[in-house]
């Protein structure tokens, strides 16, 4: 069994670096504190004996040797950055989980065949750039590195510039890895577990995604002195856009979700009709077919709204990935492991998106997942048990023993 | 007559300083380049003869000395602040058309009872701190100074303290200057003028406003694994009360109107469900009755709405003044001036508010208007023609001179 103490010490020694201003943390993927994080995570794996490597991206990766020269590593991790109001546990619990998996195993001189590797990977959240497990995709090979450097944030920053001006960037070629395995360990971000009273979720599927940028075009002008049948007010477009993709999500429910969480409007005077918003709809559903005939309805609704109220209709999508399944050996020593250890479990389908989906492309994947209060997750006050994560943690180690073989 | 084409590049000078992207200018208040908009405009009065005052708001007043040392002076002028995408002459058109009276009466010689002061109303605009007319307001003694000083920007700087840091705080009191009479000279920001044919508008009456500046409170929480039913989503509350916004105002047209110009979404981010949202509402009606019946409309409506969403309501009024009317013998004075000059004429009620409406409580005030092409204002494609500005001006300087006695 991991040390829960020393894991959960880390985990809030992490959350003290870019804190939040609710209890959670501000560490958005690139800032200076990613960079203070960063730097702290390899300072605990050096003093855990691994040994950094370090890509084009600035994913990170922390290895224990194995005894087999010719073994590929298992990879364990998650990612350190967060939202801009993020919690604790989200991303970092498995990458300190996975370093709490060597200290264990340091600690009990146990020597795997296989190399284990902790792996760090840039911007999952997606929120400064989108889309959401941006490096994680380019070492798939799902998106071009070129591409992913040149994605910018509300300022205008390039992806590739901030890279190299917190110093993170390694040599490393990206997605140059061959992995033997890869595990995530994963608060659920969803209330079903905790619902269920499971300690445990082994994670079958993902649901697929598709962010939806859209930008709607009216015209800049005087709120006091633009008659209202001369206004072509953007802010209506959103508005009723947001209803709508409310509509389509609950015909769809439970097997989808929709809604829309980052707004622009320009140019954000109160005397000044909106000349232009711009918006992303996040659509998911773990049935592919589904998750395309919400988009489809989508498009043919959203420019009729447009039309309707003499405003502009683009939209662009900015970030999508279908319904992963995972492996289906993987997933099985992740339930046996819960199993033999006697934590309550349950297969679930992840509702959130996670660096494993796209890695799940190019090595055998499986996730596990632990509950966190009231599902709430992307907010400050997402919080976990102590007893959660030791479980979330034990069983990681089980199946890590398992597949790098002692 | 006025000397047109000098007018002209003055304005046209003017708008250099805080360029905009697309033609007009950004030259919001309290900025670095206000503090340069109003450099230069002291350096042009101060060529012209004009003895400086700036009061503790940074209120600037350009006089020219009249010849009966007794004799209150007659004000004319506007703002030199802009909208953050804002045209050349909203409020530009009103100080420098002042100048260039008093340029034109230097030219001819021409010397007044009463002393003429060029007044520059610091933050009319009230995109950066609401309430527009801010300073006026404080002139006039509708606003304690202290309370305008706390208003603070998005950023959350203090007016105050933004007023220190741009060097433009000056030692007189607000408010202590005694008014003969009060004329603006403005750009209609509606297309009545320019659709009737109209050379000049004869402001009789303005609209009054109410700002509500209204928060909807949700939780943030993860856009991908938060089911449906759990949801409380601000952006959903942003959305039907935008809808509602227009329906009261379409039902009250065309005696009224309303939108929201200003939205934020917290903590707006693609992948969490809004947790709050707060934005302005911009309510106008030239009928007190009215514009107070749609403020209650909106108060009983909104937090209904709101409830059924699971989400809060609060709101409160960030601005507002009643319907003005100018005084009438001054109104006449320009309406014969107009009539005097051959210049086509009707009489309108103003859609915006301006500093004359405030100080139209402590003075005898009265306003000329000259169209804009389009109607459009607050939008950096901002238009006018140098005619128009010429017969506005041309009517400013023979009101002036009628008012301040030859
Ligand atoms: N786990 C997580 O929150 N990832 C961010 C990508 C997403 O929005 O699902
Ligand atoms: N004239 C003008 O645009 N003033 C700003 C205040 C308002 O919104 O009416």
């Amino acid at each position: 069994r991991i040390d829960a103490d020393r894991l959960w010490d880390s985990i809030h020694e992490m959350a003290e670096i870019g804190p939040g201003v609710a209890g959670g943390s501000n560490r958005q993927t690139l800032t200076d504190d990613d960079a203070k994080g960063r730097a702290l995570f390899r300072s605990w794996c050096e003093a855990a004996g691994c040994e950094m490597g370090l890509d084009g991206i600035g994913n990170m990766f922390a290895t224990r040797p194995g005894t087999d020269p010719d073994a590929l590593p298992v990879y364990v991790g998650s990612h350190l950055d967060t939202q801009p109001t993020g919690g604790r546990y989200d991303g970092v619990l498995g990458v300190l989980g996975g370093l709490e998996v060597i200290r264990t195993l340091n600690d009990l001189g146990i020597r795997t065949k296989h190399p284990i590797t902790v792996v760090n990977w840039t911007n999952e959240e997606g929120t400064r750039f989108a889309p959401a497990m941006l490096a994680s995709g380019v070492f798939a090979g799902v998106h071009a590195q070129d591409w992913a450097e040149d994605r910018t944030d509300a300022e205008g920053n390039r992806f590739g510039d901030e890279l190299d001006r917190i110093g993170w960037r390694g040599d490393e070629p990206v997605g140059g890895r061959k992995m033997h395995a890869l595990l995530e360990l994963h608060i659920e971000q969803g209330p079903i577990l905790e619902a269920e009273g499971k300690e445990i979720g082994v994670v079958t599927h993902g649901q697929g995604l598709r962010w939806i940028e859209c930008t709607v075009t009216g015209k800049e002008s005087h709120t006091g002195s633009t008659p209202m049948p001369m206004r072509r007010n953007a802010g209506r477009g959103l508005a009723q856009i947001t209803e709508l993709v409310h509509e389509i999500a609950m015909s769809n429910a439970p097997n989808a979700v929709g809604a829309i969480g980052h707004v622009d409007v320009h140019p954000n005077s109160r005397n000044i009709i909106p000349g232009r918003v711009v918006f992303t709809i996040d659509f998911r559903s773990h049935e592919l077919d589904r998750l395309n005939g919400m988009v489809d309805r989508l498009m043919e609704e959203a420019p009729k709204l447009c039309e309707a109220l003499g405003v502009g209709f683009a939209a662009e999508i900015v970030g999508q990935f279908d319904p992963p399944a995972f492996d289906e050996r993987l997933v099985g020593i992740v339930r046996q492991a819960a199993e033999r250890l006697g934590y309550s479990h349950m297969d679930i389908v992840s509702g959130a998106g996670h660096d494993a989906c796209w890695i799940n492309q190019v090595a055998p994947t499986a996730m596990i997942m632990c509950p966190c209060v009231d599902g709430l997750s992307h907010n400050e006050a997402e919080e976990i048990r102590k007893e959660w994560a030791q479980a979330g943690t034990d069983v990681l180690l089980h199946a890590v023993l398992e597949v790098a073989e002692v």
